[in-house]
């Protein structure tokens, strides 16, 4: 069964959004992709969020840029951790996306990330930590994740010349 | 027929939005008010957008703070005129409100106002402005309005002291 | 009779504009282009804005950079709906066109839409949607664009590789 | 065995981060609350971080302003979810708040909510909904808030007067 | 003859304009004050602009908040020396103010000043300054007041306590 | 004798500050440039400014980027009018150069302008209008300037395609 | 003799500016305080920084907001060590100061530290840490009254109700 | 003895840090350079913070960009002065990565300065002139670098063509 939703509100997202599912794949979780827009498929936003759970999805992760809505109409809609990928926009390099993305209301919340490909990276490995508090295994290969990375800083110091 | 509904996204938001009512009633534009939450009542904000014109309405105003989706998410759901009015917010003074709501792709169109009263006055008159487009009486209304606003203030002038 | 004018303030402003344009060809709305400086030509600007009623314009659009004065001053001479576009500007990226633009005082509104492309093309539509609020067959046609961009997004999630 | 963790970097910030602690009160979820600061006791803050997975804690919550590093630095110690709750500053009303919680570099997340009380509440219901991915109970004590919630709005038109 | 006007876009700016008036007056710098407003009298600030030259002015003080385009427009209109004063506006702090005052095209220029009471008392003091070019004797006042200033902070430094 | 000094924080600001320097050439009014560094030759900036006035400067006008100082502390050593110009800086786009310049406390004002070529082009044109004030002849040459400008304009139209 | 000088913009500063000296106070730093004013007292600005390592000083702290130049001045006439603390400004929360302060260019640093009482009370610490890189017994108080406030943090958990 | 530490929170901030090492080795302080990233690599952080005094170090510069915690954390576990080079950041230009630095919270300063290779040119200068606080042959080499300076400002003046 998929665990993770990832969807965006724009083909042109997803060279943001690719590195999510990277993650994802890297760790085992199964996802699926698929371009949802607030504002041009609106009733299919709807639809989506409403069956996330009954199709037995954990997380859903939702990219958008400039007046990003795609990751709080879906919050709006569903009770499972929604995760919000700010995608950088081309006048305001995604301040605005940043800000429609966090500043919900009380009662509709979402998890959000950093502008960009560091956010989707990490909304990939915080949808991974979330389904990993009940998947030791999960958990596990998380932590190796962290440890490599680990030896990766470790090793570059050699490199700064 | 109501030509114009005000929906704002809290009752909160009702000090703000008053004044765009208050300009209609000025004018003798008809109008219904309601709160229409995006995130905590998103179906009936769809239904409200999508029964909009073949109720009859011309216009729908829109208010709402921070990560400000209702005049959006409408705009979204219906082709009629949608104005959007940015909620002056708390931490970040409607800057929030005013780039999630101004801030829409290609293809679906906020007409966004000022953030707070002067907006929600400025959204009242836009309604008002679009109307009379095909109203002819309306426009002199909106006309002669104009004109007490210059004599308000040529007569200012004396009261700098 | 041409129903929407859009003017910029600078010839260098028509990169951003011509979209504007397109869309209103698309959707057969008669529109004429001029270039009307509020800086550089502000006679022509007051004339233009004066007569553009009795010439049977129903809206005008008015793209402008930053400390862009255009949309607010011709929206100022008109009671006709103004749509102001903000052009991205060179150091500060469009925040001034768009603060210069949407912060009108309470009784002088103009429709401000999002900075830069997206903008002019959201004004295109917004300009034909307030026509439309009278004429059902540009109001299908509005409609019918809405379904096609629909189809797109639904189409492009194959093209997520 | 408690499950939520809510830990913020200064006494002052109880104000806000109460807010957290009621929701999941409300909801039955078991949480523990304490005062660890990322700068005066560092080394408390990476104990608890490092402790609290042992300790049976499914999310940590965390609430910090201005040069906010309380969330990001207990998130590069656990691999648990970390919440982060960015808390209104003095001079820059909680930007920089925002910012120094959200920007975090790929490969270590923190799920960001919006800065102050509403952000506060979010954290609470986001901790919930993501231990309820695996609690069905829970799962529905969150919908029925939810709905409770909706009710309130559907009520609160009548009081726009 | 007098040598300065002191113009603003309402009423209410003159809390923050009387700073200018009180230092012309000190500094014996002929003026005269008045509410003109680029959005609801712009026949009069045309007219106001046009005649200024003529009518002997030497330079004009102008000061607006918000999308505050008085300074631009009256700039646009003479090439007598234009003074802008951003008031500090509600939501943004005068920071829309400042942007749309100071953001001015090649081609017309607005000496911009700070936003708010020091940027009037700068804005009368820049009036005197330019006048005192050719006048030998309001230069030696103008430094006479700088004189006075200087002692002052330096007699201040005994009150830190 | 130099009516105008032209002065800038670094040689890089050359590229921005000439087209100040074209202007006053394009308009007869005599200048000199310099390279004055508000940090690395403070003295000489003291000099500078100190000597101004006897030397019969008019006016001066001071660009600078960053945490731009120069104009400021040329203020704060001469009663003559000084322009500044905030040049667009690497990070910040010129924000930090325009507010360092333009928030200058009570009592020692510059005239700022915008920030890059714009605001060194209009440095020039307010220089020119300083010294116009009692100057007939280049009064008629700015004059002539903004009339060839207009019809510049006005043709402009004809290449929008 | 005097180990560190406290030196501010304006009278007005002294509110803030009182915390960095608590500080040395408490930790037996010798200290002095004065007004000196970047653009008031340009001159004794310059004196005060050209003696002030001759008359022993070793570390300046310098005060200011709005467009705060004194630190950076100071910082241009000494190769003492220069703590710069961003005075919270009226209308932009003292985002002015900290940019007029913190973007110096390459050659001349000063170091930056918070806006406002917190920015104050680290300057009286920044300058003891630096004296105390060859003092040690100041180096045991200075780790003392961080010990002590490890023990307020820890004690100030019990105080969440 | 090594005197002065720089490390940074990533290989790729090596590009701007490499400027203040070039400083230090230019005025003949000792240092080492080091990748120690504060989220990837927290214990080493900690133990490096931990152990700079004992190890003789004098000064540590971290730069970090972002959510920039490395300077605000090395200064948490240590009583040396730290100072803090913000790195531009991809979407927000570095003023995130400004706050997150600068902000601390009163009992834990960073010495901050400008973002990017100017802050890291003056990051080199800094700690040489902390270290010269104590050490006469160093002040000197920093006046006489100081002196370089100002020779090459003066003579670039020629250059302006």
């Amino acid at each position: 069964m998929t665990q993770v939703g990832v969807i965006m509100g724009s083909k042109s997202d997803w060279e943001t959004m690719k590195h999510a599912c990277d993650v994802l794949e890297q760790l085992g979780v199964s996802y699926e992709k698929k371009v949802v827009s607030a504002h041009r498929t609106p009733d299919l936003m709807f639809t989506y969020a409403e069956e996330a759970r009954d199709r037995g999805l954990k997380v859903i992760i939702a990219g958008a840029g400039g007046a990003a809505h795609l990751p709080g109409m879906v919050a709006a809609k569903t009770t499972l951790p929604v995760i919000g990928v700010p995608v950088q926009s081309r006048a305001l390099n995604g301040l605005d996306s940043l800000l429609s993305i966090v500043q919900m209301p009380g009662g509709v919340p979402v998890a959000t990330v950093a502008i960009g490909k560091a956010g989707a990276v990490n909304a990939g490995l915080l949808a991974a930590q979330i389904i990993a508090t009940e998947d030791v295994v999960l958990a596990e290969r998380i932590a190796a994740r962290r440890e490599a990375t680990r030896q990766e800083v470790l090793e570059s110091s050699d490199q700064l010349v």
